[in-house]
């Protein structure tokens, strides 16, 4: 069996190239980056990573470096489901949610690098295969831009490859996000896929009334529109907005998806590879929304992700937004005419540099 | 303003009297302890503390430390209201559940403890005041012990003052919790009040079987009967296995108490004030409860928490079950036939021994 010999954990702050701002993280700087590195007593290793907006970097490392990398040292690393059980009861009671997850999907994820490699498959193709071109978009954090400024950044998206675009609202003053929407639509016109994300600023009055606001705009879904807290919210939003709602980048966990998604709260189901718990359960995640009659997007890690999506037959746009990362990894995602192309190589195909991720240490 | 000028944060770990068991926890040895003061800037001093049951102390004490100590210092330790809801949007991302969740209760634990010892009164009148005598019952850790151990360690609860019982079940003989149930009622007759927790043991069908087990013995309550992440599963538990539902010991917001309640699933709602948000979000949960006619019961820490329910007029009983942490604490709780006693001095009451504390640094 290819035990587990090693786990090495690292925490790093990664600059952004420009301070970004949403309505309720407000303005970023720095995101922050916990790589694992497994390696198995045959010399094989596996990597995965989490991020943070920039707190409790700190206190994923401690849980991965002083709990977690012990307890499974010694483990067969091909039981990934049976590491996985252990792992959420044995951190369930100060896990479950929080840090403690972060931990377990950068784990997972190195786990399932580590098993791609050894069978010399991609993880797109170990996990099932469904179609290396994943549709995509760009994923702006851009609620502080003009409607100018939007346009041009637009501009620059289209010439890399973009086809679909996601853009910020929340803006205090509700005319400014119309605004912004309309000169989306008079640039780029009627049918380029756009969607709208609010991080979570609404009441699910005010989410109504938004949605309504944007009724004219055609959107393919409008994101996280209140707090993740309240399903039945969800639902109402969506019937009485009017518009598909898309939610799951503050879900935790396969059950917190059951619930939404059983309540009829979400239309596009978009979990986080490296805070859902892992490539386990967002493959569990894809599967429940298929079983749904659902397609899945997903939020962050785009480069991993691009491998799941690969796998899923309901695969709706994968988030392309790399949080500054592309610069410390040495295989950025192909983007070829709105579509991103999952790699043939074995593994999730990421490749980080550890040389230049030195200088980043946290 | 009374600002904050200092937080000290420590990590201890706490040996039990005996090892301790239950049915998903497995068997634990040791507690541990991250307490939290805070000095604001006229000297004044508030304690917090949380505790888990032997993980992601580190990552706790990492955060409060790291994170949320620099993060509020300097601020207004009276507009508890204000810091906790900053806490929550800045953690919220690597937060919402977890450690962080653990972390921010021992904060606000705290400042509650310091806006009393300001204000010269007990936490209990300083939330409302409702009535310093509540009820209690003696929470055992015991699924390991025989009928007849289980019986002579009641005999002994009685001794130090208790009249009602919670025992474990969930041992994977159905019909050995039975047994001792029978060997409770035999020995303590009809009326005594008996509640039975199986600490998320079961699954929705395997509860109402092992309810309607128990359905001869007139339990109080069954508590967490099933995983948290299912709310309507609760609902079935209670409606088709004839006996209310207490659960909350795992859950971590206000909102994750709304849904369970709402969904109809909960008779005893279960907030502990170290996991639940502290003391701010805890009599929220209790105010909850008072709106939807249920009673409120508690989990851990119940030294703290007989402040808050001595506030509450629809308080139901105390779990008394102190993690020998006891030992370290120079204010052990007062118990008198069958009630905890909250105390009149000013805070919440409760003052560790940190020189005997210091002994067992983490």
């Amino acid at each position: 069996m290819p035990a587990i010999a090693h786990i090495q954990t690292d925490h790093y702050l990664i600059p952004l190239p420009r301070t970004l701002e949403d309505s309720m993280h407000g303005q970023m700087s720095d995101f922050e980056v916990v790589t694992v590195r497994i390696t198995d007593r045959d010399g094989a290793m596996g990597t995965g990573y989490t991020f943070t907006c920039g707190v409790n970097g700190g206190a994923i490392a401690n849980i991965l470096s002083r709990e977690m990398g012990p307890h499974v040292t010694g483990k067969d690393a091909d039981l990934i489901e049976a590491i996985w059980k252990d792992l959420w009861w044995t951190f369930h009671y100060g896990g479950r949610g929080g840090p403690t997850v972060l931990a377990l999907s950068a784990l997972d994820m190195a786990l399932w690098d580590l098993k791609a490699k050894r069978a010399g498959l991609p993880l797109w193709r170990l996990l099932g295969g469904y179609d290396p071109r994943v549709p995509c978009y760009a994923g702006g954090i851009d609620i502080d831009l003009s409607p100018e400024e939007l346009v041009a950044q637009t501009h620059a998206n289209f010439e890399k490859g973009h086809r679909a675009i996601k853009m910020k609202v929340g803006r205090d003053r509700l005319s400014e996000d119309v605004a912004k929407m309309a000169a989306m639509r008079d640039a780029f016109g009627a049918d380029m896929p756009l969607m709208a994300d609010a991080n979570m600023k609404y009441t699910v009055a005010g989410a109504i009334r938004a949605a309504r606001a944007f009724a004219d705009f055609d959107l393919t879904w409008f994101e996280e529109p209140i707090p993740p807290d309240d399903p039945a919210g969800h639902a109402r939003v969506q019937t009485e907005g009017g518009i598909p709602v898309a939610t799951g980048e503050n879900l935790r966990s396969l059950w917190d998806f059951k619930t939404v998604i059983e309540t009829g709260g979400v239309s596009f189901p978009e979990p986080d590879v490296t805070n859902c718990g892992g490539v386990t359960p967002f493959m569990k995640i894809a599967r429940l929304a298929e079983a749904h009659h659902l397609p899945v997007t997903s939020h962050g890690a785009h480069d991993i992700t691009v491998q799941l999506l690969a796998a899923c037959p309901n695969r709706s746009y994968l988030e392309a937004h790399g949080f500054g990362l592309e610069a410390y990894v040495k295989t950025p995602l192909l983007i070829e005419n709105g579509h991103a192309i999952a790699p043939e190589g074995p593994g999730h195909g990421v490749a980080f540099d550890w040389d230049r991720l030195e200088s980043r240490r946290a």
